[in-house]
């Protein structure tokens, strides 16, 4: 039986990546899994190729509206949509179709936090798409609706996850990360102009930025402690990759708190904890769905300092989309993932 | 009278920036100040444009070797030699040459600090280079030896003096700072390749970084409290500009922490600190002399938010310099330094 | 008595870098040029700084509208608005007004060629802005009027113009620059977003662009030779800069060509040939108005190959324009133009 | 039966690139080949994660010493080599290995050309490694040696083959090639520092580049007429790419001239001509072993306007080997080729 799978969204930076890993998924190349409509809002009726020139093989293909109607005809519905319209979509959505919603709609399990962090009204909440999470494949094998985690989320949770769920760590995290341009979208905004971004840095959404809460509830739901997060992003000028720095306060030393995470991440596939004086580097994760971690300890200081890189568009958001879809329907959770990232 | 200038390591990046802003100060250009002996090591011998052909009026000028003979010579000599080496030169300076050392040799007070961090034997302590510290001014004003700060040290103590000073902040500080390509200097190593760098972000001397204990005496000579720092650089793909973000728990308000910085920084040239929402942006501060601060509060993670940019090259390093010996010679302090950043 | 001076077009990046230049003018420090009216269309009514946040001191200014009556108050005025509207404007002002046109406008001569090219009326020809082409700066210090080139046919026409002069060069001219982000202006357009432009290079306008037929034209004037030009342009991942390429068949040596090359320039303040061997770089002018130029010959292939290298905003724009400015007002010509470039 | 493959020079970047598309070639994932001995020289010994942290599953492999000893116990051996190196290695192997050497000693005819571009003793001549070539297929088929095209030759001979094998252009031929900073490989130097390189342009081997003698020989072969080929590469700000600019005088039209290059390439399944109006940008082949190429003419200047974008390390080195291995072998020419590229 084939799959069907729709893109909404599809000529957005989101929907582009899905479909780049997608055409060398081996469900798509055997013919398992049928790419079927791809729509979008205001360039529905073009190419693709107009879009995607990178995306060749399916230059052709036209984009249609996103409309349920049309959406509602796949067994498999990416969402890659802006935040409060998936939600609106999803609800048209039969409850067997397996969606994959890339927005932020149905993450936060708190309608508060939605409220004061979105100010629109909450969706609803769905299994959070992070099956490195305790528990979590088991709830993404058995579900239809899944949401895909925000790309700092993912790589601070997985920076954090076993400090924090081992006790670790005080209470008092501090991540700042540092991203690529591409985590803005594709939207023409005079502050995302190449000649803004290129050869400088600056810190933006600064404790107000989403993602807050987000990281908040995923740390939060590892430990009884009461958890103060702080989050800063930095824009840098390159378009892919987020390297996160987490600084916790620990009495713990660095390879007590390094060998905890290799063993708590030792089956990962995508997960990969460097030895003593290695480092994360984006470019090394560039366009796979791999997680570098480092782990250090500034004895002076008292504080632990956890690195991780990630690509913001393949981890963090079509990589993940995807290994989470894989669960969710049965097949080999790497299928099409790719494990070596381009560099340089 | 003439004042008579040299620079050793004039081939290097932190030579290099010396002498762009030399040229475009009004003692250069009013003939009060000469610019004298130019040397270098590995390079001497050859002409200053093969080194850096942006300084285009001083092309033909012919590298000479550093030694101490030819500096003194001068009324004023910089030394932007690798540490080790500057300490050894300055020793063979008369008292009475005004010497500012770019290098790390003479900034730490606490010699074992310097042998834990720098391995090797201590030089000694001199006036620390930046006037923004309280009672500094009239420390420069009366020294003929300045230590400049390095430049991740200027960007993060100017981001937490006012707050540390007045007791705004707890005493765990967390500081996490992207920097350019160039503070890495001129040296031929393959991880500064433009292909390795470009692109990507990773952090390095993580929890083992030289400006940690110059970060701590900054901001220990504050206040009373026991400060633990914890400062961790990451390398970003840009050639110049140093983004620091400092997080700090405290009770106090975004507008009252705000208000405090405005109030310390009010009368100084290069200090501008933003309005609520705005945040600096090194692009801002290309090239000048100049620092762009913002500050904003997290109130439920409990924190202060507190991002600077500067240009390492310029405020971080040469521009510094250049401040203080306008300091140290009695001339206008913002002589020769820009105020306005090339953007885009 | 002060002259007054207003910028159309303030919130651009040609109008930005007008004003970075203009606040470290002489004669803007000296008080005998004072900034007056800047004014903008959809911004007006907005800080300066929201704009441009590097132009600190400038920050609290407050843009107007741009309306003639405005700028009619003032004694030079500065129009850095989309073609089609400087012509429109400037017909407004009085012939005793010193207007400097940074548009298109007013550039070609020939009727046919703008309407080919631009598709609308033609506004009417001015003296164009080249001091540095033959008599040119006769004409420009005896009028009111000048069209300021546009950035390529700045940057070709500089690399051309010995050869072509002195008939060292065949007709047929290949040009191909590769430019800077910032050339595309400040309109928010997804194909100049960072994400779009980082790490890639595509050719564009290619058979079309715009400063074809300008650059023809001021090589035209130099020869009676029936010139063919091909020019293309390549955007290339960096903010500013013009790095240009002419390949022409000829019959001389290198030396000969660069021996005229350096005699036609020799007096010239921001022109520099380079000795053989040594190849323009775009980060040695950054910032400047200079222009570096390097000769050589490919004897197998029967061609010369000119370079050179400009920033496309200061030379290539605003500096070119404050350089024919001061010749107008009768001032040095250098007055206000960085000679060094902003490296590394 | 397995092939044993082997990769000399596995810590630059022609063996990482080699290695990550081995990695996901469909032979290796199956097992029938069989990566065997890394080796290098200066890194010999250390791990291959030190050199490339990207190829995670490879990263515990120790690199060996290159000698033909180590290489030949292997079936396939790859040479990624400075040039001189690989042809004393080649020599001493066996006629039965399958030698795919990626640097220069094998390529050009003319031991003359060899000597006045390299300086040193022609190693000889061994089939070119660009399948695209007419009959250049059953050659590669029925080899056990195999030249490997450099990555300027593989872009500007790709655009410029079927105008000129079908008589369409004039012999004088310019080309201008905008290249990323991988090309110039992973040796420390300062001209390739990121800080270096960063935000400018430059053209370099200026009439002497090495790659001009194998375009010339390559289009030569096509043609009875004597071309005159003038070459020029421009160092960009990317890691990898080359965008080439081919110009040359014509009196066929763009659409005469496109469809001769859509026919030519119809079957190519690496080759995309493009659409009137569209241009090729490196993004789009990024990681890919495609080539985009574009098509217009100018017909005021009288010229041909012909783009090609290409990845350098994918079909401009490891890419193209990988394809000729592929027919060399009798496997399927496009295997473990990626056919979609990494944007944004």
């Amino acid at each position: 039986m084939t799959i069907s799978l729709a893109v909404a969204g599809a000529s957005g930076y989101a929907g582009g990546e899905l479909l780049r890993l997608l055409l060398d998924h081996p469900g798509v190349r055997d013919g398992s899994i049928e790419i079927g409509a791809l729509t979008a809002n205001s360039n529905a009726g073009q190419r693709l190729g107009d879009s995607h020139p990178h995306l060749i093989p399916l230059a052709d293909r036209v984009l249609e509206e996103t409309t349920p109607e049309i959406l509602a005809k796949h067994d498999v519905v990416f969402l890659g949509l802006p935040h409060g319209h998936s939600g609106e979509i999803a609800a048209q959505l039969s409850e067997d179709t397996l969606v994959v919603d890339l927005g932020a709609d149905h993450r936060l399990a708190d309608a508060a936090d939605w409220e004061k962090y979105y100010g629109t009204e909450h969706a609803g909440t769905w299994p959070y798409g992070l099956p490195e999470l305790p528990g979590q494949r088991e709830i993404l094998a058995n579900t239809k609706k899944i949401a895909v985690p925000g790309c700092f989320p993912t790589g601070a949770t997985l920076a954090l996850m076993p400090g924090v769920a081992r006790g670790l760590f005080s209470e008092q995290i501090t991540v700042v990360s540092v991203t690529g341009s591409s985590g803005a979208g594709k939207a023409a905004k005079v502050p995302m102009l190449h000649a803004e971004v290129h050869g400088s840095a600056k810190a933006y959404g600064v404790a107000v930025h989403r993602h807050i809460p987000e990281i908040t509830q995923n740390l939060g739901g590892l430990t009884d402690a009461q958890l103060k997060v702080s989050f800063t992003p930095v824009l840098a000028p390159m378009a892919r990759g987020i390297l996160t720095t987490a600084v916790i306060p620990t009495s713990h030393s660095a390879e007590e708190i390094r060998a905890a995470y290799a063993e708590a991440y030792a089956t990962e596939p995508f997960v990969h904890v460097l030895p003593a004086g290695q480092q994360p580097m984006t470019a090394n994760v560039l366009g796979s769905n791999c997680v570098q971690i480092g782990v250090e300890v500034d004895a002076t200081a008292g504080t632990a300092i956890v690195t991780s890189a990630i690509d913001n568009l393949a981890k963090g958001t079509a990589g993940g989309a995807i290994q989470s879809m894989n669960i969710a329907l049965g097949l080999e959770e790497t299928a099409g993932l790719p494990l070596v990232g381009l560099a340089p």
